[in-house]
């Protein structure tokens, strides 16, 4: 095994060969995912550095890794002897990796990245960076030849995702499909996107961590689709089910041949923001290519019956099991012993009792007191805080269960709030709340929604930098698209069955930080002579912590809204729990 | 003269000499402006309808208009015997003027418009859209050869907006201006539109209704500017103005002369969405072109001091004005002859007072009870309402003083109100407190405000589809960009020093409308660690009408702000009143 030292000397002289200056090696993968299984784990390689966001640049005399905040102690520690420079994104002196480059490169010199690990948008971006500053940026894929030890991809076998719980079946989801292929002229379209895939041919997997996604790629023309998977991850049994919807099956790296063998002058659709460029460059130059949004993108964020049915079954899972999580919080966390890392392992554990249980979503935020503060906070051993009796915690975890997935921040005070907590608290409730139960007319961007969400806050000088809402999966991403809710424009226009997170924050670094998180979807209301108006419907069923509340403070709207959310989560949590748990319930739920 | 017949024969033939199956002619004008100078009424002259919107088409077999809602009566009035018939934009049957084209038209026919009343971009749209359907665009100015009576350009003298009230010397402007040109590496920018113009060279004029704006071009070069103007428009004065300026003249036809002289591959920069598209032809191709905002827009869209201060004084002018126009009306509307028509005169008259009043910002919308709830109404002889006792009067009026522009809408009871109308007048009332007074970080647009103004109403299934605020300009057109406050997405952020119009609304058709219009500007507020937060200080000065508010629906922070409102109002306007006036006004300005 070599050093890291050793494997950036082994770079270099590829990179010679070649007469490449630079390699940029990010932490991505071919499929523009957001969890990356090993195989995949370039940067980790070349640097030792294992968060999970980071980008390392080689040239013949320097390295460096470019990372966010979150990670500036830990890169510290693993760069050490290394030869590999920290530099801190986001500081105003740090400068930017393309910046950094056009200032230490000679015109004329040559950036290569792996094209597999770059968009076709951000490869084209980058480009053009470069060549107004007279680099030329080239394809290489050093690491092929360099790293020897690579783990291989995943090779656990797939499942099907039943009706039962898709709604829809592959072949009316393929006509979808088609039907929108038909609409832009297209003969052909690639997915890359690894939900995209799931989503269209109702299978799920173990192959990356939280997303229950199949490492492949698929392949959609106006009579045949292939599927583009390692045969090792074929039963008996998937593959009749493959084959019987219709669907060619062939290997994995065969995408690239099959890209090739378009027919000339066809006309192929793909999203620019996730085809990656290597597959990009395969599509005969002849074609006619149409960068679009993924016609399943819009498909998939607008849930079908089935599917809301059963999210609304796994919000009753998930209620029962944060409502004992709770009530065992406590009962333990007054003898003093119980770590951050103590509360995820527990609450994963009265998820896991649910039979419908198939992991978490993704890695819980556990963060008590002053690391609650920690926006994207994940407790590991070295900071893992034990819990006091005398801060917040802020919970943001959430399941993947076979009929839906869940995400909910909760916010809970272990001890007496202080009344700037309170006012905290209640400041972020009401732009939750007010986020929760607006109308709006059919049309609406999720852009126009944000400021019920930071009103109050803003109104007292306080603000929260993360998104209000994104979308969520059907036992899929965590994190999808198109829709959000959040400052930045997003054409993306908000439609009946979309499925959103409603979470505000306010974060008071070294002290605490407070968040509450339901997901929303979309219902039609009312059509009249003005305009026709739609509304949400909470699904996540958890009561929030009256005792962080400060009553007056809240309208009788809020109020009243309130009520009807505990009184809800009572009748639908309360019939699934004992006798002992309901009583702990219904004082939770009690009116305010 | 002609009649519209003979007139619509002669374009016929020309057509015919052209081998043009179609002739588009809109209603504007080569300089994008809002209000359209005589001499450029060509859509009035080869039609006959006068409303402010409108389009005419012309083929070898037929012949129509197209005009919106408020226009409908109107023009089924102007067009009879034309042989010109209707097209009612906006219903859903009505083809829009393309889809109609496409229908009627052979491929391989030729569409002509004149290719001074349509943008560059416009032009570009409409010609892509045509090409599709296998027609071609040409430019052809028909009506230079047919309109022979046709009135000539004003050539009323221009005058000098003082420093004094401009706040910059044009040195200063140019100076500016020429940053921003290097920033583009431009060397050359052409300005068409009359506003920038006017702000540019601190000049304005009497050529249209309403803007102060004087009908010319000019050409900002590194080393030289050029204004394009009639040579009658000169005096002494001015000639020595401009000349001492360092800025040279010449006449308004030589602009095409001027850019077809431009130095081969130059860098020119125009606002696309504002240059005529004859202009751009003139350019020389070997030139680079680059279309972005002008840079005008955004320097103008952000007042200086003098200006905020020309502006708060225009603000005090125009609060006496209404004072005492609203107590007249309070004295003889009970007489019950007054009609809409002579309380609009009677407001200009008011207005005119003042020594530093150059007339009206636009033309006053004054809706009583129905009229009132159509959007856009313009009481005419044939329309105009006699006021009564028993409905709402909305009245949306402003100035161009010399230190100025206001706009201002307030929605007065005559009689006592319904509960109805004050439930309606408190949701609209809310909407527009709650825009007034909120905080935002630095980096917001006007889109994610909007529901600020829009949330009460939509609470309530009630809705309003005009935009909630617009620019204003400093003595130059009520309606500038590039800000505003609309659902539509508009990527300016809003910065201090921008002034803006915050007018919710409702219109409950056959019945009243409503709105309340005052204008704020954008102010620092707070920096912390959180944010660097902005607000709004309102301009205007006028009591809304307390008999109108239902108190119930308000909270204590909009009571408060309502209250703290009133009495600025009254401190303000009380001491430039006699003293009944006063007692008028303190009643007015009593606490809620």
């Amino acid at each position: 095994m070599q050093n890291i030292k050793e494997r950036l000397e082994a770079l270099r002289e590829a990179m010679k060969q070649q007469r490449v200056a630079a390699f940029i090696i990010p932490g991505t993968d071919p499929h523009a995912s957001e969890y990356i299984t090993e195989h995949w784990q370039e940067r980790v390689w070349i640097s030792g550095f294992t968060g999970s966001a980071g980008t390392v640049v080689v040239t013949q005399k320097a390295a460096g890794l470019w990372t966010d905040s979150r990670y500036f102690l830990q890169a510290d520690i693993q760069l050490k002897d290394t030869g590999i420079d920290l530099f801190k994104a986001g500081l105003p002196d740090t400068p930017s990796i393309n910046a950094w480059l056009v200032s230490v490169l000679k015109k004329g010199e040559r950036v290569a990245v792996n094209p597999e690990m770059f968009s076709v948008r951000a490869y084209a971006e980058m480009s053009a960076d470069f060549e107004v500053a007279g680099l030329e940026l080239v394809p290489r894929d050093f690491l092929k030849m360099l790293w020897h030890d690579r783990p291989s991809l995943p090779i656990e076998p797939f499942f099907v995702l039943d009706t039962e719980y898709a709604g829809r079946t592959v072949s009316d989801k393929l006509a979808q499909v088609r039907a929108i292929m038909d609409s832009h002229g297209a003969d052909v379209c690639v997915f890359s996107a690894l939900d995209d895939i799931a989503w269209l041919l109702n299978i799920r997997g173990t192959d990356v961590d939280f997303n229950p996604v199949v490492i492949s790629y698929a392949m959609v023309e106006k009579e045949h689709c292939t599927l583009f998977i390692a045969p090792e991850k074929l039963t008996a049994e998937t593959v009749r089910y493959v084959v019987s919807n219709k669907i060619a099956i062939a290997d994995y790296e065969n995408i690239y041949s099959a890209l090739k063998s378009i027919q000339n002058y066809s006309t192929v659709m793909y999203d620019g923001t996730r085809l990656n460029r290597a597959l990009y460059d395969a599509i005969p130059a002849s074609c006619r290519k149409i960068d679009v949004l993924s016609p399943v993108q819009r498909l998939k964020s607008i849930k079908n019956e089935t599917e809301l049915k059963g999210i609304r079954q796994a919000m009753l899972s998930d209620g029962v099991a944060l409502a004992r999580f709770f009530i065992w919080l406590e009962q333990n966390v007054a003898k003093g012993h119980l770590t951050e890392c103590d509360i995820m392992t527990m609450l994963k554990g009265f998820r896991a009792e649910d039979p419908h249980f198939m992991g978490e979503s993704f890695g819980t935020i556990a963060g008590y007191g002053s690391n609650g503060a920690i926006v994207h906070y994940a407790a590991c051993d070295e900071t893992c805080a034990t819990l006091q009796l005398d801060n917040l915690l802020l919970l943001d975890s959430g399941g993947q269960y076979l009929n839906g997935t869940t995400d909910i921040t909760r916010t809970v005070c272990l001890g007496q709030p202080t009344e700037q907590q309170k006012h905290d608290f209640t400041l972020v409730l009401k732009g939750h709340v007010a986020l929760a139960r607006t109308k709006f007319p059919k049309g609406t961007r999720g852009s126009q929604l944000d400021i019920l969400a930071h009103q109050f806050l803003w109104q007292e000088g306080l603000h929260y930098g993360h998104g209000t809402g994104h979308g969520v999966g059907h036992f899929l991403c965590v994190h999808e698209g198109p829709q959000n809710i959040r400052m930045d424009e997003n054409p993306t226009v908000l439609e009946p069955g979309m499925v959103i997170s409603d979470e505000p924050g306010i974060y008071r670094t070294g002290e605490y930080g407070i968040r509450t998180e339901n997901l929303v979807t979309v219902v039609e209301d009312e059509t009249n002579d003005f305009a026709s108006f739609l509304k949400f419907e909470t699904l996540t069923l958890c009561p929030y912590d009256s005792n962080l509340i400060d009553v007056d403070m809240l309208n009788q709207a809020e109020k009243d809204w309130i009520n009807a959310y505990h009184k809800r989560v009572y009748d639908n949590i309360a019939p699934l729990l004992n006798k002992e748990e309901q009583s702990w319930l219904k004082l939770k739920c009690s009116e305010i």
